[in-house]
């Protein structure tokens, strides 16, 4: 819309930078680091002798390295695919999910959009130094895609904040969360060997406790306003984003698997998300005096059986065991939603604004659960060798040797039983909760310091404060006079 | 929206609670069924030998079975990203196709969302009884797919009887619908032997006469309100799921097929729509005095050609001919909401909302009648050994043998004539607008009991019934006080 | 919404029916010529003596001929994911971007949906006849896909006289511009033999400045009017298209590569996508007195990276690299909307309603010299064999032997040195500009005809001209009598 650049604002620059100033400072960190650190990997040797016959049959090769499970065959086709559809959940799932605030929609879109875009690349930094090929980060495909789980991760925590905080401080806050999610994701999978498809413990419950610890430290009495509420519009937006959700969380949930331990987990996925959605409806109507539905819980609690079904997605939980795990996470989320937030607000000065407890936070929580229990019962006899793929610990030693000569990640412990799997998974649950509420109190209280813009009452929930809007109509801007009839509210 | 749960209302239980209750006794019978028949497939035995060295070439493994014509190749690949877009279509296209109507668009895409969700598994168990292994239900991300299919069908229904309708009517004519909806597809597909790749006979044809008959039976003089309308906004919204439909139905008429014959369905079928879109677009403006274009019709006849191209759509209807039944397709579209719409409901009582008569009904016929002498006119010689593919029943005696012998649902027929096959097509067509009408009759009087709720007059296409709405602006709800500004519907 | 077409208006046809017997006219000559010259590839051989056991495996076949880059892999299963993305992008992405007009946004999505149709079927016939097989046109899921890369063109340039022209014109400009695309592409693909993987010298350039000239070539003085502006909601509309266009643009570049040829594609972009996310919100506000964000901004310059990383984004460009290049583009693209627009459009009187200049045309430039860059220092050493899969001509000429026999299309072309490559690359960056701007102006001066119908000042940028809409507010309709609540605009 060019007309908006009308003639007498040329160079008009900006009189408080700092925040452009500091995303730009950012942004030329990573541009350093990437320099430094980040390459391609190698040259995949098969382009050389062979590459007139296979240049086309590329998608078939095979890894020679036994226990590379997934590099092989994805990265000739698989990827693309489940990559894409991971990617439209972070940025139109998350993004869409969070416009449902009548007067937030522009900046919970476009703040959504910048900090995950920023968590990308710091995540590929941060993952890769984790995972270094001789002192360097190489990224492939995968890595992309594991950069879209981090996102996810601290979108989650932005939820809890949205509205209450300043890009200033959601930069800020990213920044620091990144290593700590990826530090104890590197506990979790690599020295506990704990087993989570979905990333339920790691994304979910972490990116939620960290956030509602974060605004535990935040809390601020003006918590409320006006502006804190939803129309049938921004209703119409939010379900954008709920409904991609729903629909591309079976990628989500098995976008590492292959064969059939992909095929299960995107079926339990796809009936745990079904009966969680009946299931919140219904519950939804119940709590409502007049049987209604609110758009609250159908936006939320419908999604909470993706959460909940993850860490367990790939092992046998069975068809009717997804619809269990879903059903009990509708339960839970709605009544999180009308009992649960509202008392943590009141009593325990948490304020969620998405109510990602009730979506991420619990429903994660349950997930860990489920996913120990399923692990403690897992036997090589229901699950045939594909046990190792999914518990790798628990393959017998004399397998295991090849294993661990493919590198460190693999571990080096083998010969687990399924109890101690079992037990593993609940430590890995519990650490994380407590990394993420120790580190998120930790992070708030970084957030209140005076360095990094605060918001005013006026400017909770609001677009106004950071973002050109261009809407005469909330009695706080005249209608714009006919020929120029933009930069309206930066003529107030 | 946290927020939204204010301090007084803490356990606000409904009042009238025969809505949720009924979702969760539906839920648990559903949990019940799945329980005792649902089942993954068997462990695939080569992750057992071989699982090293194939793990990451799991992709590539082959069926040995003849005539397992699609679950080898997509259990390891395929599925997930045509599942996918098929999910995309079913949730976010019909959901957000339906939101046109300016104060029914929570309700359109909630319901829609609910509805689905209920369909996916009750299609599940349904569709599974009809291919049962050794007495239990087996499901794969094929059956999912299928589910999705089902839900389709009950959706096109559901725009029928859209904003005239309770949810309690909609939970019971879906439960309803789906055994006769798999009924009538295994009548045809299994023992008609029957082609029909992109549902056009089972799904289209037999979901908008079934939808249309419950609508005659349902038929109330009170049809017409001012909430019949829609507004920019909500045909804004409309749009996104028009063009998610129009973008992801090459996936859907393809959804099952490979190689050269799936390739035939997409170029079929993007060709189809293509010219439906022009078509419609032009046969809007001249039936509009002014030559304006009208929403109405570029929001579903643009969409006719998909289904039209359905039943042809991996045969050789050669590209000029996917450009004629698309431009065919739209012509009656347009006709049909201009004209034959308005008629149907003044004069033969039955009212059609969303005119799913025009997107899914006459281009439904159309597509069986073109898949009838597409299949009258086939032969060897165009297309090789895949016209068994697509005609099972024509593939000559001695080939059928191997087919035979690899299960029921192949069927025993074999040798059959071009001519045989396409009577059998309009007999298969001819039988499921039979069986869509006369039941469709039946649960429209169903529907019509006062066990049910009924709609009154004032709630029609209003959200204001189900849903909890937050605009002050319809002039019928105070402006919500500073502070707590929720709950504003309810109170009145 | 049947109910719109009540009974007194049965068939009121056109009284001005210019534009839709043009549009029947158009797509009768469509027909004509997909009925005289257009078909499907072969039959693949395969289905013949190997249908049984192939049928499952058949993504798996490779093709015999060397050279053939994609079609083996791509027929069987890549195509279409990937397909489905693209198409995403164009009617999606595309159409909602235009959204932003807030009395255009009917218009934008469905003229964009109309237009896009159009070519769609016009460029299968143009690509086609430059690439005939024995004087007839085949068809496959790759030219589908071409098919969009030129409607992506088409439409790039609707974006600059978005609002201001009529359908007519609108549909001649495509008509005339999709063969001089093709003719551009043919010169510098197959007679330069240059590199361009995401179509950026091809695309975003050529359509960008095609659009500006025939901008330049249309100026009126009325373009200014007080529809030209966004509101909350049409911002939020427009959003949907650019995150769906930046989450698929990796599939957009990497659409026709394989292997690591490929990754290197998505990582590349995704990569520059990210850099010019950040960089674009940082000018954004460093280029606001306040500080504030400009929506404009966000929906168009953080795709910048996507372009201007195009044409190199299957080159060695490393990770800093793309991350450099997706920088500069930010930069460039904000500084573009907020000086260089409003400058073309005073001094120059080139008008760019969606700023196509600072989102397609600089960054397409960019993009060119970029390739040009990196083919000048590419080396063997590099980029082992993929070198020649990525610089066909920079084959040694032994090597070439093979490929020659492949075809017309491989060009007799070979032991290109990479400087010399380099100058190519720029040279059809050269040539492709000066195709589009005189090509351009003189389609400009075509428009400019009466006989063409020619948009009114009242009618710039507003749906009511040529689209039925409903919406009272604007004051210039009446509320609609309950009951018969549409057509409200036509019996003004």
């Amino acid at each position: 819309m060019p007309l908006c650049c009308a003639a007498p604002l040329r160079w008009p620059l900006s009189e408080r930078p700092h925040l452009p100033l500091l995303l730009l400072a950012v942004q030329t960190v990573l541009l350093v680091l990437f320099t430094l650190l980040v390459h391609y990997p190698p040259l995949d040797e098969r382009w050389r002798p062979r590459y007139r016959d296979t240049l086309a049959s590329w998608a078939l090769h095979r890894p020679e390295e036994p226990g590379q499970r997934t590099a092989g065959n994805q990265r000739g086709q698989l990827p693309t695919s489940v990559f894409q559809d991971v990617h439209v959940m972070i940025f139109i799932g998350f993004g869409f999910l969070m416009t449902f605030l009548k007067r937030y929609g522009l900046s919970a879109v476009s703040l959504n959009f910048l900090l995950a875009a920023l968590v990308l690349q710091w995540a590929l930094i941060v993952n890769g130094f984790f995972h270094l090929h001789d002192g360097r980060i190489q990224i492939d495909v995968e890595s992309l895609l594991g950069a879209d789980f981090t996102a996810a991760c601290i979108l989650i925590s932005f939820g809890v904040v949205l509205g209450k905080t300043s890009p200033t401080q959601l930069l800020v806050m990213a920044m620091i969360e990144v290593p700590i999610f990826a530090f104890n994701e590197v506990i979790g999978r690599r020295y506990l060997q704990v087993s989570d498809m979905g990333d339920s413990i790691f994304v979910h419950a972490f990116g939620a406790y960290f956030g509602l610890a974060v605004s535990f430290a935040m809390f601020r009495k003006d918590r409320d306003s006006e502006n804190a509420a939803s129309n049938t519009v921004s209703d119409l937006f939010s379900m954008i984003g709920t409904i991609f959700l729903w629909c591309f969380w079976p990628s989500f949930n098995s976008a590492l698997a292959q064969g059939d331990v992909q095929s299960r987990a995107v079926i339990n996925t796809y009936l745990s998300l079904c009966a969680s959605c009946v299931v919140s409806f219904a519950v939804s109507a119940l709590l409502d005096k007049r049987s209604k539905f609110s758009m609250e819980h159908i936006q939320n609690a419908t999604l909470a059986g993706g959460v909940a079904v993850g860490t367990a997605a790939d092992m046998m939980v069975q068809p009717f065991g997804a619809v269990i795990i879903g059903s009990v996470a509708g339960v839970l989320s709605v009544v999180g939603f009308s009992i649960i937030t509202p008392a943590l607000d009141e009593r325990c000065r948490v304020h969620d604004t998405c109510g990602v407890h009730n979506l991420h936070g619990m429903p994660g929580v349950l997930a860990g659960i489920v996913g120990a229990i399923m692990a403690a019962m897992a036997t090589h006899e229901q699950y045939a060798d594909s046990l190792y793929v999914i518990f790798p610990a628990m393959e017998p030693m004399e397998n295991a040797t090849a294993q661990a000569l493919a590198g460190p990640e693999h571990g080096t412990q083998a010969g687990r039983s399924a109890g101690y799997q079992g037990g593993m998974q609940i430590l890995a649950l519990i650490i994380t909760l407590a990394i993420a509420i120790v580190t998120g109190l930790v992070t708030g209280a970084i957030l209140r310091l005076r360095v990094w813009e605060q918001l005013d009452t006026a400017d909770l929930y609001s677009d106004r404060r950071f973002f050109v809007v261009h809407d005469p109509e909330e009695g706080d801007a005249p209608p714009p006079p006919a020929g120029n009839e933009s930069k309206t509210s930066e003529q107030l």
